[in-house]
């Protein structure tokens, strides 16, 4: 608030000054404001609105800037209000006069709105780039787990054998699903603001293409009003994060469950996994539970951000200000989520001997008795009936399926005959020969199909 | 909770069947059940898994039922649990023990799946004109009002000359964001799920291909237990929708706004006005205020799915069910609101002579004033606090930027001259001649583009 | 819409009409608005605003109109807006003229406001005994399974021995809290809010005390436009039921997880358990599920009432109209899955067997062990870290705690002695003997004060 | 994660060991850590778990590692995970073996509780006293300009005049209420944890209620599990925190609209707007845009949390270590936030002149002039008729209701008569002589009310 204030008679209230200031976050906006800044003047000096020499000095001195930024000698003065001051003054005090003409034809509106695009566009990239690598995991772990079978559930309870790199390649297709959402918002973000001024177009002749090319993008914002006062592709980028921490927090879920004494389908390796304070035997997932635990706050912020921008009159408004913090958490949070799990999954140690175990705790075949009764001429409502019957027979008595002599199958119906032994767990993943289908040529198909697309870019 | 309970010795609770049926909600399926049971069915046959003869009569029995259903003559039978049972249970009744097939190779995992995305599928393509028709409206009153000037604001503070219609065009540039965000979600939502069976696939020769073609479906979903186990399809249009609402309560503010009798911008149709019950000299804008309300539930909607949906171990939970009720809301209030706002939108009377007054309100043209003196070689931040303090001086003595005599200018800057004169809110607006900008010449190519945009399709 | 449009020259648009009507949700106050309006015109009669004899017919005609409605008579005519104009409408029609009294000193604004209080004070009382009945059933089973050992677990991981009445005792004391905030809530709903007219109270000599107390409610309210203006009082039930949805959404997961073939601590009761359409032998925890996933729901509903309510200025803004549908939805939401799990707990069997298998799984000793040594003088720090390693090598050895013997022991540290033998999970349990913990007697007297709070009311 | 690692044969990863960290923010807590701590060594020396001597030696290395903290002079080292491991080996590295026994009978899960609850206690206490300041600056403003009228809007219509004051006052009550409820969740927080040690309590003859008195809490925790696994005081907190932020963001809403230039009713002081970098006349209200703005945030912390919590099974889990950064942000927001609109509304001047003038826009003594009729004998329905066209009818002709004459007014009723004309704004106020009424007697008598209770505490 301390910068503009040529119209006003008294300094800003001190309280007032630190509560609109953004300096202490926005300056993480460093380098997309100077690359904003650099091009902008050069686009000025061709367009001869100032000259060339100005425009060499103006980018020497930004360009120094930015060395005095990265090499921590920049003096962040806390009563600059924000990034853009900070550094537009730095520039005056460094090359003079001629610094006092940076903001030709701009505004902080407009200003403000190519810095959030050019990192947007940034952060975009890396989170398809993590993406991609907890993808490369959940492959390299189902590859190398190829063979291992486990119990499908539905409402936690063990209902049909699948392989685990079936499981594992659900998690795949999710990602897939995000890494395309992702590209989606790029299209929206991929487009260049600057020439909006304040809010109704700048009174120079400026070359906008120029500047979209300087920068990078495919296009030119097509109305001042709505490129200096929309978010939209912030919250596009939130809601894209929101779901995939969704997706992450299921993966995350599992692997609690998984590592429990309770499952024992894996162990996490030492460097993924924290003892306790208090209880030495401890092993405990907490990379997984904070995964799973800061979806939380990746919801936060897209409710914060949704929140903020509902009826907000146009164009820009303070409120606006808002949309950094919430977008800066989110980003550092998935990617680091997405890296941290990454590291975790391609480094678990799968108990095969456990998860086919757990395949002995339900009655995991039912299904295939009722198809087999379907097969052999039954309806498949009453082969289910017949076969919710039988089960309930067994556990009366306390066996296995397998454990039941034929004349108490042919009991529950003449149909069963002597083949219906030939139902193991793996006739029924062999069974599931559907494309997405759990066979084991289903899967491998589909491992090799997740390679080529990962591959790919 | 009522209907499989095979293995059961004991019927559900009354208080249990009542908290877990979703027939009072998912009954709205009713159609996408028949549509993808009758494809199924065709896809048995001719799979050779049931016979023709017995396809015909069960596609006979489904499409009585569905006439039953559009009649008002289904009985919804408070002991089904779901629409799915309710319609196989009549078929059955209907057409004896061949109905008792209609689920073979099939589970209600990937037939709900199925159902939602049919349904989404229509939603989507219904959101999409719903985004036509309010397009269409703004461009209507924009070009009708073509040469109408009012105050562009920034904090709600008069700030510089724009067309009304520029502004309405910035509304139209936010709903094509939107439009582009429903039709990438259109991607994710438009992938056939059957054949996943509970989780792990189907154990039948079945044709999914066809059931794709047959259905509508660009292709078929590639991991069985992702196809019944996510909802990210769903989440995707919940935060369209909010994002779109979020637009349409800006929209709605300014409304609010602009009929007000202060500011006095627009007057509303009778048709789309409201009295009160106790003052009869009001005029409400009682559908805008829902409007902007409404987006409050299209949020809370959005947030309750990812909620639910966070940490569910794969694949089905019961959780899963609460997808249906959050999503109907969304979209039913989404098409009433597009379709609504259109209406008033059209109505809308804009009082030109209130949205020039308010110009002069504010010093509007000192942004010009600043630019000139930049053109004539000051530097724009030197020019920038010239400008305030003589804004500061006018203010000072109640008189506006024309009423100052030009030695009170030439007090501030020598370089000031005669030609200040020139500088007027016409002269204003035509020098934001830039793409997006506001100048008349730019907003009609802006308005024309518009167009050709919505007559596309 | 359509009913106070004396002023306007069209009718409502048929779509905003709908749009704006709430018949449809809001005629589910229909008791409290007549007993609402009962008391006022009983009011405006001792106050000579109206006649003894206009009160005594108005009275018959708005008890006969609530006959109406509750033996399903009343017809609710879709051009009706609300409740209000329906029942009014209906009123004129049964009484005539003086009917038309019935709204003189009172606005929509503050009749809605009390229709309102009306509801939530009821709701908050059903709210309150739903927490006593699941209270109830928690304290039930605890008694009934009184010395039933379990683990407790941190990071899902075993960790120490508890008694499972210690581990429900916990969901009785979040319940408290929540039957607190619930109470707390009470203070701020129960206020009357009748006498503030529209917004700026009204012009007759009313008597709002007497209402008060002919309404039941403890005080009236301070200021007319705030009593016209807020909802917080809806907001903080909301907020309420959310954090109550927490709550049970733990106790939830944990009946599903404990439910599972791989903890199998419970069996859930038939009557509450739900079979598979596909798989016969599934006994799936529906209920529970479905109690954590409509926590979604209920925070959704809080989330959309803080958006709808951001930012409106004073006084009544038509967007109130929304605080309806997400607390109709809320409470009935929280009523039944407080009622639900009640039954669900209340018919759990537990497995006691297997609680105390499930604590050999890990080195559920290691604290004590540690405690041990601080006990015989050795530094916590100090002790923690020789039971890490006893326990890494006992790991290592694949051997239990009790499998080492005392050379083994010895090795790690020369404070272990034969009296180490005596560490079991009973002396564990035991130790724990302050304020709070597990130790048997404590959770006795724990039992014994719980049951004591809820006989109280 | 790198401090407690006994068992494992292996350093954290590093990736891992950052995600987990929470010393970066949970320092902040390095206060309550220690004044918790030193209570914790008192009452050990008390119970002779340690020495007395060791106790003082204990206690002087933490109060001299507080005072190395707040002179700056405290390492914070990156390896640390947290403010408790760093601050415990501070201490075994300042007074050696003895600060080992520090962590005696004390688990990091209540601990981190204990620090917590300290906290949120202050935070309290703030927000109490940050809503007196605000209330303050409220009255203050109502009481300097007592007999301001304006008009009292709903749909933001002109509906009826008002008071200042009395518009002002409603915000009172609203705060009040927040007062209200941060008070009743201080029940909540008022809770000692200490002694629940891990989850099952601690096995050593500790005295609780001892350290609850030490450290100022009013009572002990009941349940060991809860006490370490709940974090819903914190939630209601937020819901507080959130509804409060609610409030203002109307009065933010309110403080923008009257700054504007359309409604003109206040003017910000000079230390409390802020200018524009493009347009020098401008004044922008960038506090309260901000105000209204933050409100997104606190609703976003409040949904993070209660995601986060959602389906946790019982006891501590790690997602938990979610709860901290969150709070600190609302903290802060609302204290801020409060602080810095009571500057902005002490030091508002208020123009009187264009509030009256604005009662102008509307036909403002409507409601009054049916009042009228209802006094001389009309029914209320029927004079809200006859008043609609009478406005209808002026409106047309472009009169005000003061400027039709006594036919035109008999042409809609002959009940009207001379004395209409004593209907002026005056009469319409002093008319609404109800408490919580407009009437100036009563927003006196209120005024002094609110006076009363702010200077209670």
């Amino acid at each position: 608030m301390s910068n503009i204030r040529g119209r006003f008679s008294k300094p800003a209230d001190k309280l007032a000054a630190l509560y609109t200031a953004s300096l202490s976050f926005d300056r993480r906006l460093y380098k997309q404001d100077i690359t904003g800044s650099i091009a902008h003047v050069k686009m000025l000096a061709k367009q001869d609105i100032i000259s060339e020499d100005e425009a060499e000095v103006i980018v020497g001195g930004l360009e120094a800037i930015r060395a005095e930024i990265e090499k921590g000698k920049f003096k962040f003065a806390p009563e600059q209000e924000d990034i853009h001051m900070a550094i537009e003054a730095r520039l005056i005090e460094k090359v003079g006069e001629v610094g006092r003409k940076l903001h030709t034809a701009r505004s902080r509106n407009d200003q403000v709105a190519l810095d959030m695009r050019l990192f947007l566009k940034e952060a975009i990239a890396d989170s398809l780039s993590g993406i991609r690598g907890l993808e490369a995991a959940l492959l390299d772990v189902a590859e190398a787990n190829k063979s291992v079978v486990m119990p499908g559930y539905t409402h936690l309870q063990v209902a049909q054998p699948v392989l685990l790199a079936h499981h594992l390649l659900a998690y795949f297709e999710m990602l897939q699903r995000d890494y395309e959402r992702f590209s989606d918002c790029l299209k929206r973000a991929d487009v260049m603001p600057l020439g909006s001024g304040a809010l109704a177009g700048v009174a120079f002749k400026i070359d906008r293409e120029f500047l979209a090319k300087e920068l990078g993008f495919s296009k030119v914002s097509q109305n001042s009003l709505d490129a200096v006062a929309d978010r939209d592709y912030i919250l596009e980028y939130q809601a894209a994060a929101a779901i995939c921490m969704m997706h992450l927090s299921r993966l995350a879920e599992e692997i609690v469950l998984w590592s429990s004494a309770e499952f024992g389908f894996i162990e996490l390796d030492d460097a993924y996994a924290t003892g306790s304070s208090i209880m030495p035997q401890k092993k405990n997932p907490d990379v997984a539970e904070l995964a799973r635990g800061k979806t939380g706050r990746v919801y936060g912020n897209l409710i914060a951000l949704l929140t903020t921008m509902k009826g907000l009159p146009l164009a820009y408004n303070r409120d606006m200000q808002e949309d950094k913090e919430g977008l800066f958490d989110t980003v550092d949070t998935l990617l680091a989520t997405l890296s941290v799990l990454a590291g975790m999954v391609a480094t678990i140690k799968v108990n095969a001997e456990n998860t086919r175990k757990a395949l002995e705790r339900g009655y995991v075949l039912a299904t295939d008795l009722a198809d087999y009764l379907v097969k052999k001429g039954a309806a498949f409502r009453t082969a289910h009936e017949i076969v919710g019957k039988l089960v309930n027979y067994a556990a009366g008595k306390g066996k296995t399926l397998a454990g039941l002599d034929m004349k108490e199958y042919k009991k529950f119906s003449p149909l069963f005959n002597d083949d219906v032994r030939s139902i193991t767990i793996e006739s029924s993943l062999a069974a599931r020969d559907v494309v997405g289908g759990t066979a084991p040529g289903q899967v491998k198909k589909a491992l090799a199909a997740a390679r080529r697309i990962i591959k790919k870019k």
